[in-house]
């Protein structure tokens, strides 16, 4: 089962919730407008909206308060990244360019805020409180990640537990929210429903793990866009963790500390020092790991009786690895 | 009927709240903890919370649900501030030192956040959709404030309606909010619901109007902290606008736009310009124009057939007014 052919049959509904999402994003003030436009249709593929739609399949497909809820898991990420990438340039200082670069904090936060607010809205439209409480606690999971991601990443000698929080909190939170309200909204029992939620919740993980594999592992040379940003943030990932885990030589693991660090850092020692990571075989143990969560997200959902939606989220799960073969 | 004799009475209820708002400040990475406590345990008279248990009154006060409701809109209004206050700094970059002129945007972004999430979640706690959805409204609805206040409080040409919109989503729409989250929850006809949130609207409005005759009025000599901040800014309120409508001589008004302006003023020109409004009458009509609201207000709820509930909120009403007095 391709995803391609899932989104294909998806398509009718994401297009109203794309609806949905541009019409919660207007606002009366023109130039505001237009910036939000800009945000929210550089949207990419949708794939947490996707993920509650397809939640929702394996039990009682009623599309009316799925809509809002699919609008308002994407509004909430788009507003998690609007005010991410301004926390990421006003307390890391040093490294590239963010998307957001070249609006001021004040108009970023209020056009954050702007859109958590019709996020909100939208979860409260499903007047269903059981899921705006998932809605909910998935907003504070997220700012739970961001605070552990300024608190915590950028220590090489954090734990692969320290690790896993902080990419829960960042990536998998929102697909495990997504997957719960869709499969609350979907009439699943409580089994079920934690079912399609751990399903989520290892999904996410797999995709921010194959995330921060494709930061160390893609090259400007080869992409012609900035990489490598994790580190040069000085944020310390599963393969640089993995790496050092393989105890290299003193030297090997003064330059990666050096590069943490990221005081006074050449070209050429963060070049060697990626270099070093790439060459380690801990890519391919961090592709393991995320394979390994992919797996058990399979596993969990296998028992549902609806085979076609288990092979459609056999297909979404596969989304998070087929970016790295 | 005083307020310090409803909040007695209150005072109970009102610790709970406090409570709730306290633990849900609470972190596990201590830097933030202690400024998160600094701002949450700064917060002030508690008004919102006040009127929520207020609005309740009059119908079945169950307090069950009334505490995370009330602690909810306290910690939405506190999370509003944490933003604005790196909004003014950021977008208006002139005039005066704000509140969290300390920390960097960035933090001060995941704070607010934080503090929206926690403040979804008590709203979530209720377990009442139409709750969760005026929450969501009213949230909206302050994002909206703060950007009528980018967009168009600088303007000396703005219609009264402009600024009546303005102050309503800076300050009356947590009013109404809290007002009608209570009646809600208290059980209160479609009929007295809205009743209720009108007259939090309008006390709202009071408050608002009020705060920005203080701020003309009161000089720095006279409270030894920075004053007028508002028009240091730019920012024109009620009394500026009052004072331009009484057509002064050109020399006048080209002065007040210059001071709105904010280009090269100096301290002679901006201390003349002050006492102009002051000295206008300007003051007086704008208090009137507060008075008016309060007595809307009160003629709103008067109907209800609890009078000691009447009685209290009217004395919650003149909390607005007492202040100029």
């Amino acid at each position: 089962m391709d995803f391609a052919d899932v989104t294909q049959r998806l398509q009718g509904d994401l297009d109203r919730v794309e609806d949905r999402v541009r019409r919660a994003a207007q606002v009366e003030f023109p130039a505001l407008g237009r910036m939000l436009d800009a945000i929210v249709n550089s949207g990419g593929k949708r794939l947490r909206p996707a993920l509650l739609l397809l939640a929702a399949r394996p039990f009682t497909y009623d599309i009316t308060p799925l809509i809002p809820a699919a609008a308002g898991i994407e509004m909430l990420h788009t507003a998690s990244l609007v005010h991410d990438d301004t926390i990421d340039s006003s307390l890391l200082r040093r490294g590239q360019p963010t998307l957001n670069s070249s609006f001021d904090p004040g108009t970023v936060i209020l056009i954050g805020d702007y859109l958590f607010a019709q996020s909100a809205i939208l979860a409260a439209e499903t007047m269903n409180p059981r899921v705006v409480a998932v809605f909910a606690s998935s907003l504070a999971d997220i700012c739970d990640g961001q605070l552990r991601e300024v608190f915590t990443a950028h220590r090489l000698d954090q734990t692969r537990d320290e690790y896993e929080k902080r990419i829960y909190g960042k990536t998998a939170a929102l697909f495990a929210g997504a997957a719960e309200m869709g499969a609350i909204l979907g009439g699943a029992s409580d089994d079920d429903i934690l079912r399609i939620r751990a399903f989520g919740a290892d999904v996410g993980m797999a995709f921010q793990i194959i995330d921060d594999v494709l930061d160390v592992r893609e090259t400007s040379d080869t992409t012609g866009k900035p990489n490598n940003l994790d580190l040069r943030q000085g944020t310390v990932t599963l393969p640089t963790m993995l790496y050092m885990a393989q105890n290299p030589g003193a030297d090997e693991a003064a330059l990666v500390q050096h590069v943490v660090d990221g005081r006074d850092v050449s070209d050429e020692e963060f070049a060697r020092a990626v270099t070093l990571i790439q060459e380690s075989g801990a890519i391919d143990e961090a592709v393991a790991a995320a394979q390994a969560f992919v797996d058990r997200a399979n596993a969990t959902v296998a028992p549902l009786s609806n085979r076609q939606a288990v092979a459609d989220l056999a297909a979404f799960a596969h989304v998070a690895l087929e970016r790295v073969f």
